[in-house]
């Protein structure tokens, strides 16, 4: 326990150039973290062995869309001899964590209330762990807003539904803010990773973030709707002249804790309609699981380029 | 497609004594309405056929668990020579439905955003497959204020964390609010089917329902916290005060969903620890999973008895 006590104090030792900042005393006085959600622990599994070496947390929706990156990644970086990334979340199907050499791949579930869990005990972990340098992404899914369907979305700005960068929450209580601040280094860095060859297209654009897919992102073929395609379409040329390019669930609570945890981060997404043309995702499945793969590629690049450099 | 636009039209007239209201007319337009999030689509697939019999959709936010509900509520109906029950979101992993006889059985996921999807979409696949006089349950799990852990509470009240009943959503840039009205009489016919002989309580209380596990449910062990023990324990004190028994993530958006598609509804979940003593999650996985079929033995008590009195 003294050992743990110990890791704990030294929390704001463990900074690197850019280190994980947990800005949380409380977790001094705990004898053992149960990373509950993902059925870890910091005492009943030696984190630091097991997750010491991870440097890039990609983080996406779907288990098995993330598990699918996982077996990229790890045969992109020649390490296919590993054998198949394994689930470290495997007592537990809230959440999926694969890991790829220096690569986790993480699913999250649908929306920032599902993403918040995984991404404080991510966190956690990765500070138990004593990584050091940590970048994480969100490579998802989202609809766009006069692009190309299969288009890549690098998040230069990501705004609630009243077109504000804030995420806001209540705690005890009250709503407190928690400003989602773009690391735009990164978002260049991730942009320059699109190559003239690629058959889509990579953009940087602002990502609306909605609690909900239906009402919530204008569409009118929910169960609930109260308002017709005419208001639909205002609001989205509304949005558009704002310079928002995509909308999906989980970009601003990302980058706002990525801001807050003092970590590298970045959302790209791919579009999966244009939301001019409808509301349905009526593409086939097939296709919609190759364009899937395109923001996928963007992040493996930058993963592969930061290796080189450091190696 | 005509017969499409003659069921659509005729929404109206699917009522039963509480039928399912989907209050949309945008729908009479679609030829076709893919239920993206489960891959089941009302043209592609006979939804009447597979689904016309359901009487009641039990929702929780695991697969794995509503698996189990699943199985346990076709034994308990003695249905089981029908074989383990069929997921007929199969095609996606998303989301799961379960189906055993009448009874579908559905994994949420995580918070509001997670559940608005699922719960949409199944409230059109009821409105397609004809169902009349169907119920809605939440069966879940939750942190308990001042009570015994593993007690079940049927929610009378539901509300967030400014403890107002009301669920709040930003629609075309405008905050809206759906009040969570729950169904009295759901409530105490649940809450009367505990019986004396259970080794578990069951009690009506009100619902905290928080867009957060960790900040948003006051607990000072995520990965942030701005806010003391102190502070955390003047909180739950107040919180009980106001009659507040257990804290969630998903009833408020169930239940404003459920009233707001005339569909009754109610939310029952087990505590798995008393926030007084503690927030994190330290008794064994097994006892947990004992705890999680209360609020399912209650719920299918309830089931049972309903269908015994219409047959």
């Amino acid at each position: 326990m003294d050992a743990l006590k110990e890791q704990n104090q030294d929390a704001k030792l463990i900074t690197g150039n850019r280190g994980v900042r947990l800005n949380n005393e409380n977790l001094k006085r705990l004898t053992e973290d149960h990373l509950y959600h993902i059925a870890l622990s910091n005492v009943q599994h030696d984190l630091g062995q097991l997750f010491g070496d991870v440097k890039f947390v990609c983080f996406g929706g779907q288990s098995s869309r993330m598990e699918k990156f996982a077996s990229f990644i790890s045969k992109e970086l020649g390490l296919e001899d590993n054998g198949p990334p394994k689930n470290y979340a495997g007592n537990t199907d809230r959440y999926a964590v694969y890991k790829a050499g220096p690569v986790l791949s993480v699913s999250h579930g649908i929306g920032i209330p599902s993403l918040s869990i995984i991404f404080q005990e991510i966190v956690k972990l990765v500070y138990y762990a004593g990584c050091r340098d940590v970048t994480f992404f969100r490579i998802g899914t989202s609809g766009g807003l006069g692009l190309e369907p299969g288009t890549v979305v690098v998040s230069e700005r990501v705004v609630n539904g009243a077109l504000e960068p804030s995420y806001k929450m209540v705690v005890l209580g009250k709503t407190i803010d928690r400003p989602a601040v773009v690391d735009t280094t990164l978002v260049e860095d991730l942009a320059n990773c699109s190559l003239n060859s690629d058959n889509f297209k990579t953009v940087k654009g602002t990502t609306l973030c909605a609690d909900d897919f239906y009402e919530g992102q204008g569409r009118v073929d929910g169960a609930f709707c109260e308002h017709e395609d005419g208001e639909k379409f205002s609001w989205l040329r509304k949005l558009k002249d704002n310079g928002v390019t995509n909308m999906e669930m989980e970009s601003l609570g990302f980058i706002a804790m990525c801001h807050r945890a003092n970590i590298k981060g970045a959302v790209c997404c791919v579009t999966l309609l244009d939301r001019f043309e409808g509301d349905g995702l009526t593409t086939n499945r097939q296709l919609l699981s190759e364009w899937q793969t395109f923001p996928q590629i963007i992040v493996s690049r930058y993963i592969q380029q930061k290796l080189n450099e450091s190696s």
